[in-house]
């Protein structure tokens, strides 16, 4: 399955997400909270987890489960809970802007943005306890405290200038892979698959997440901001490690090592204008060659288990997924 | 049971929801959460939620319950979902104090503490679901929603100055009542007792929140700050109208409701200068008296359906507790 192909498959199945989580939040009385959360739901984005939940569902049982309403329930749990994180992270960051819209925060202020992802955090965690029982509780609480623990190492890492490569997968196997992993392993375990199929998937979304997560830490280098919708450059002045420049600073002389530690202790202002100058340092040393390669081992290990279910359409859709991953530029 | 006999059992049976507590967030990696996390919890508060919790699972089962392992680990849900709620509070309202201490946000800024809320808030419903299962799950579920709802009725509430009696009861419910009573009917609920007990004892709980809160609004005007821990006024000068001030607007005559309008529609600063003459008017309308009223009707009718318990020790402590909320002055 291509690009294209797999893109307009994620469309079309996307309205079905949609209309559940419109159904749900029909009962919420506030109108102001109802419009916070429709902003921060409702923002255009691929709706990734949930259809990995559904796909991965239907890759045991195929179209036969009996449970359609279930499953989409549990769906869109992952949808909220990345929802209310992005809403949380953006007060956290003080972000003003989010794939070229105005943030929740920046049209509001912090009050509502702040209670509409707790709200979305107690709804998600309702619905997966509602639809899945202990264990799909359990899987939805461990992301989230996988989520924000991960917060609290990436900012002590940038605190601490730590360049290790185990704390940046640590970083991210928190910030995206738990999610990705959860929704995909919900799926299964919706679908009553064996155990040797739920760890085969949980693999399969751990690697998803981090390949996906290390493919945009190099597009927040290289990408084209007009098909990204966001600037390049913003990880190095927040001083965040990604590995582009964990691989480069690990192979750099020692002249280039020099420069590129002391950008890294400069303040904001002189790391954003000296971006192009880190940039061409990572290049030099094969920063985004040698990641971009990383991430293709880490999907290809993730494809690896993937032979313990049967072969057919959703199948051929998690490998197409695992390339796009991989080609994206946007 | 006296209010002194009544703090020394509280006294005593925190200590073991202190434990639960500690044991259960032994897993926390991060040394930075863990330390937030305790400075949330461990706050010196009286643990009243898990201990209604507790009391009421053995006001079914006496001390006979075969799963205190269970019960507690379901009680301190009800300490996380507080201390999370108050976490997030302090980062909305920016507050720099709370009982004479130091606000989490004003140590460590809003960014951990808004993770730290949020870490809580998931770990209590993986405890609740894991513990209670959906029912137990759908109870704290349905409280933290209405929570969030709540505090943008308040907001939407001050904004409109709107005085009305039955928008007051609702935020309460919301903010106070839905968390206590749902702390209740959980005990009562994972020690099997009946729907008849469900029922009642979720009228207790909130009626004793709704009691609660209206003494905590009059000691807003009416408090010691030396025995409160907190300054008087707060409410006046953030325009949240409490049920003495809503009760003084409809019983003042047409000069001194001019008054009280005049400074309701002044700024901060104004309202904070002028909370004496306000403090009089409320008084010269019998407002404090007449809250204070309403409150132990409130509790009589929480009071009401208990006779489905058998007479024994945790009925009496129940009742002690609906005495002290009435007579607390801190």
């Amino acid at each position: 399955m291509d690009n294209q192909e797999l893109m307009s498959f994620f469309r079309e199945a996307s309205s079905g997400v949609d209309r559940a989580m419109r159904a749900d939040l029909a009962s919420v009385e506030s109108s102001l909270l109802g419009e916070v959360l429709f902003y921060g739901i409702f923002n255009g984005g691929k709706r990734i987890r949930p259809q990995l939940t559904l796909i991965c569902a239907a890759l045991v049982a195929g179209d036969r489960g009996s449970n359609r309403q279930g499953i989409l329930d549990l769906a869109i749990v992952f949808e909220y809970l990345h929802a209310a994180s992005l809403l949380h992270d953006d007060v956290i960051d003080h972000a003003e802007q989010r794939r070229g819209k105005k943030t929740a925060n920046s049209i509001w202020g912090i009050s509502p943005v702040i209670l509409a992802g707790d709200y979305l955090l107690s709804r998600a965690m309702s619905l997966a306890c509602a639809v899945g029982g202990g264990e799909a509780m359990a899987l939805v609480g461990r992301a989230t405290e996988a989520m924000v623990e991960a917060e609290f190492l990436q900012a002590r890492t940038a605190e601490e200038k730590n360049y290790s490569e185990k704390n940046y997968y640590k970083i991210v196997a928190g910030k995206t892979g738990a999610l990705i992993a959860a929704a995909c392993e919900a799926g299964v375990y919706i679908a009553a698959g064996s155990q040797e199929q739920r760890a085969a998937i949980k693999l399969y979304g751990e690697n998803l997440g981090l390949a996906f997560q290390i493919v945009d830490d190099i597009l927040d280098y290289q990408g084209d901001p007009v098909r990204t919708g966001k600037a390049v450059g913003n990880d190095l002045v927040e001083g965040k490690m990604t590995l582009p420049l964990i691989h480069a600073l690990r192979s750099a002389g020692s002249e280039d090592l020099a420069v590129l530690e002391e950008v890294l202790a400069a303040d904001a202002g002189e790391k954003k204008d000296r971006f192009p100058e880190v940039k061409t340092l990572i290049d030099k040393y094969d920063g985004f060659g040698s990641a971009r390669r990383e991430a293709g081992e880490l999907v290809a290990t993730g494809l690896t288990g993937l032979h313990c279910f049967g072969e057919g359409r959703e199948l051929q859709i998690l490998r197409g997924l695992a390339a796009y991953v991989l080609s994206r530029d946007k």
